[in-house]
């Protein structure tokens, strides 16, 4: 089981599920987002692991609001000091992990799978407390604790939340991707594209890729600052 | 907030939040469930209690299946024995409460509320995994631990998982209710109701509100044995 944003990330992590054996199920969530044509590159990177199946689940978290992501009455940030004091910044979705590893955690429970692969890294730890370290591996033991099949094999833990980025930079994972042949052209990385789904080259998630590509010595394949063409 | 299914538990959960004083935020979900009609009790009772607001999210569990609830290929048991070895009924929605709760918080801390009410008591817990109360002390570590309040008031946890229920038997929860105001003619347990949303009068859920009406004293308003009147 994969969590299939359309990022780098997640393809990233989906790669070393496949290099590690594993038939994948990918899991994508049209969830109310600004950026909806992330789920379109979710799809192709899927089709282009050979995921057994990828299943598009419609959650609208934009019913609840509260993030620039789901309420476009609230801007993007541009521009915004990368390196500057920890803050969680206006893109945070609430609770927005603890959903979708949930759901993942049902389909894989229904499948029988084991293994739930995350993107999350490093770089988003330092602002999205959904991405730390800590919170996933409690998470896991909940995930054990209310489901069938972690009540049923209680001394190893049936459900492994796999998070392979957890403490690699974006230019160790941009490396990594490319040496497990991830196909960089298909993802899809923008906040807050513009129509066509043309990144927009300000927002966090615009920046971190294009200095991650510069930090790994590598060419972008969306363009030579994570603007196509 | 509340997670009002619609049942006589979650019902009875609210009266005991609004009896605590807080303004009621109650949260249903459409998850493909056969027992649909639950989603017109959640709002019947949503609307009696006075609550503030209630959201009906679609959430499409029946697109994982693994349950007889979302799968009508599926038979819901009928007259199984409720005192038999303790095994998980096939009624079990892989990690539904993992998701409904995962949800809740999601609302929550978009509305900045803190208490999350669960319906959660000792009958259910013996068969559904999802209803444990060590599950629901580690999933509220979790949610603490994965979201942008909980880590912004690290010393007191700010959302609060409250099963007010968790140790009580079905005729306590009935007496709680009744002493409350909740009416409980709003409600319907039912799994696998008949067409108009009749009472079967033989999954575990009916029986198991019938014995409980049967042990409180009280007449069940749909009808003597939980069957319409």
């Amino acid at each position: 089981m994969v969590l299939l944003s359309g990022g780098l990330d997640s393809a990233t992590a989906a790669a070393v599920a496949r290099r590690e054996g594993f038939a994948l199920y990918c899991l994508s969530f049209s969830y109310g987002q600004r950026h909806d044509c992330e789920v379109d590159a979710a799809r192709r990177v899927a089709a282009d692991l050979g995921a057994i199946r990828h299943l598009v689940l419609a959650v609208d978290l934009a019913a609840f609001g509260g993030s620039s992501l789901t309420d476009t009455t609230l801007d993007v940030p541009r521009n915004r000091p990368l390196d500057g004091p920890d803050e969680i910044p206006v893109t945070y979705v609430p609770a927005r992990n603890l959903v979708f590893i949930s759901l993942a955690a049902s389909w894989a429970e229904a499948l029988g799978a084991r293994d739930i692969f995350l993107g999350v890294n490093a770089l988003d730890y330092s602002g999205y407390p959904d991405c730390r370290p800590d919170f996933i591996a409690v998470l896991e033991q909940a995930v054990n604790l209310g489901t069938k099949l972690g009540v049923e094999y209680p001394d190893t833990p049936w459900f492994r939340l796999r998070a392979p980025l957890i403490d690699l930079t974006k230019a160790e994972i941009i490396r990594l991707g490319t040496a497990l042949g991830v196909n960089y052209s298909l993802t899809r990385s923008c906040y807050d594209p513009r129509p066509g789904g043309r990144p927009c080259g300000a927002c966090d998630s615009c920046r971190l890729r294009a200095a991650g590509f510069a930090a790994a010595g590598l060419p972008d394949p969306l363009g030579s600052d994570g603007v196509w063409g």
